[in-house]
C-alpha cells in the first residue's frame, strides 16, 4: 500500500515534492476556521492501514500546534498504520534548561506533546545546543538531517570565487566545513576588545580576498542583526557585495527588508520555512532519509 | 495558604476581580515571544504547595493553547498543589460528533488535552448542544455556570419597559426564562414558509408593544447575522431601536461594526471575552462557584 502525504497549510510545495519522490498518495483534507477561531478538520482520503506522512514546518508554532495535534489524533482514530511527522523547522529547541528559576523548559514539554501524537519525526538542523541527541527529549524515533552539504554544493555551482565568512570564532567549525565541501577559502572575523564597549573588528588577510565574493552562512536568519553587523564590516573594508545564506528563513519582523537594504547581493535559504529567498531544496535529503538511505 | 491567581494575557481585569474576591495572591509571571514565534514563560511567584487558578478565556483558542499548556505543566513541575482553570469562554464545544465521515471530533481531543493539564475547570454557558454534561468529554471535575440570571437582573435594572425578542421558536425556552426573571414580557418571531426561498416573518402582538424597548438576547454573538436579520424585521415593523445582549462577545471579523451600523440602541455583553461591549460582570458567579456556594 502506498504511503499518503498530508500537507498542513503552507507546506504544499515541499509536500508535493516528497509525494512525487515517494510515489505516494496525496492526502486530501479540509481545514478551516469557525468564527470564534476554532479549527475544523476533515480527512477525505482513506487512511486506514496506510503509512501517513504529515508535513508541517513549525515556524510560528503556537497557532499551528493545535491543528497538527487534531490531524494526528484523527489519523490514529481513522486507523492509519503510522504517522511520520516531517518538520523541516522544529520549534521549541532553545529553552532546554532553566537558565533562571521558574522558567518553563518548553523544549521538554513540547517534545512530550509531539511524541504523544506521532510515531516518527524527521527534522533539519534543529538547534541542538546543549543536547547531544534528540532522543534526550523526544521519546519517538527521530532523524536529524543536515543541510551543510546542500549549501556547499549550491555555493560551488552558483558562486565563482566565493570566500566564506564566519562572523566570530564560534562559527569557525561550521563555516570551515561548508567551505571545505564548497572548495572555497574561508576567514573568520576577529574581535579585539579594547574596553567594555570598544571592540575592534578585523578581517584577516583582507588584501588577498578583495576580489572574492563574500558568502555569509548561518543556521537561522532570525533578526539578522549579526549578519547586518558583519556586512557593515565587509563594506567598510571595501569588499564586494556579499551573498547571505541561511538554513531557516525565520526573518523576524522586518529582518528580511533590513538585510536587503544593506545592499547585499543575494539572500539564499533552504526551503525549510517557505519564503521568497528559498533556493536550496531539502526534499532530496528528506526522501533519502524516509527511504532509509541516509 | 492563600490561593494564587494567574492571568493569561488579556484576562487581567477578570483575574484581578477574582483575586480580590478570593483574597488571593497575584501570580507573577513573564510571557514573551522569541523571534521565531516560540513562547517563553517564567513563573516568578512561589507556587509550591499552593492552590493555583489560571484565568484564560479561549476565544481564538489555537494560539492560546500552547502557552496555557506550558504554564500548567510548569505549575505542576513547580509543585503547585492544584490547578483550577477558569475559562469563561470555552472553545471546541461545537464539533461533538462526526456530522460527515472523516471529521475530527475536536471537542473530545481538546477536552482530553485540557483534562491532562489541570485539576478542575470552571466555565460559563458552553455550547452543550448534543451533550447533556461536561463529564461526557472532560475527565476532570468541571462546573458549568449560567449567566441568564445576571442578564435578567441587568435588564431589570437598566431597561425600563423592555420587551424580550426571540428570533425563532428554538430560542423560546431561553428567552422566556430570561424574560421571567427580568419581569418583562417576551415575543418570538414567527416564520411562515410560502416556498423554498419565500419566508414571511411576522411579529406577534406588535401593536401591543410598539412603545416597548426591544431586547434581543443570544448566547454567542458571532457573525451577528441572525441578530441583524431580526433587527431589520423590528425596524420594518416600526419598533423602537433595540438593545442587543450576548453572553459571549465573539464578534467575528466586522460583526460588531455591522451590528452598530443597524442603528441598534446599545450592544451589551458579559465579560467572558474582553470587549468594549462588556457590561455584565460574571466574576460574582465564578467566585461563588470557586468558594463552593453554587
Amino acid at each position: 500500500m502506498k504511503p499518503i502525504v498530508f500537507s498542513m497549510p503552507g507546506n504544499e510545495a515541499l509536500a508535493e515534492s516528497l509525494r512525487i519522490g515517494l510515489d505516494a498518495e496525496h492526502g486530501n483534507f479540509t481545514q478551516r476556521q469557525f468564527p470564534d477561531g476554532e479549527t475544523y478538520i476533515r480527512i477525505l482520503s482513506a487512511v486506514k492501514g496506510k503509512e501517513t506522512i504529515v508535513v508541517c514546518t513549525l515556524h510560528k508554532p503556537d497557532s499551528k500546534m493545535l491543528p497538527l495535534f487534531f490531524i494526528c489524533k484523527l489519523l490514529k482514530d481513522l486507523k492509519a498504520k503510522s504517522i511520520c511527522l516531517i518538520v523541516p523547522y522544529l520549534a521549541y529547541m532553545r529553552q532546554d534548561k532553566q537558565f533562571n528559576s521558574g522558567e518553563a523548559i518548553t523544549s521538554e514539554y513540547f517534545a512530550k506533546l509531539i511524541s504523544s501524537i506521532a510515531d516518527r519525526l524527521i527534522t533539519i538542523d534543529p538547534h541542538l545546543h546543549r543536547r547531544s541527541s534528540m532522543n534526550e527529549i523526544y521519546s519517538i524515533p527521530s532523524n536529524v538531517l543536515h543541510s551543510a552539504k546542500l549549501i556547499s554544493i549550491w555555493i560551488k555551482n552558483n558562486i565563482p570565487n566565493a570566500l566564506l565568512i564566519g562572523p566570530d570564532s564560534e562559527s569557525e567549525q561550521w563555516v570551515s566545513e561548508v567551505a571545505k565541501d564548497a572548495g572555497a577559502p574561508f576567514i573568520v572575523l576577529q574581535k579585539i576588545r579594547h574596553g567594555d564597549s570598544d571592540v575592534e573588528v578585523s578581517i584577516p588577510q583582507i588584501e588577498k580576498y578583495i576580489n572574492h565574493t563574500p558568502v555569509l552562512v548561518d543556521d537561522i536568519i532570525s533578526t539578522a542583526h549579526t549578519m547586518i553587523e558583519t556586512l557593515e564590516h565587509l563594506t567598510k573594508a571595501g569588499m564586494k557585495p556579499a551573498i547571505c545564506i541561511g538554513v531557516h528563513a525565520v526573518f523576524a519582523n522586518a529582518a528580511y527588508n533590513d538585510l536587503v537594504k544593506t545592499g547585499v547581493k543575494e539572500i539564499i535559504t533552504c526551503n525549510t520555512i517557505p519564503h521568497i529567498s528559498n533556493k536550496i531544496d531539502v526534499s532530496g535529503i528528506i526522501l533519502d532519509c524516509y527511504k532509509g538511505k541516509n
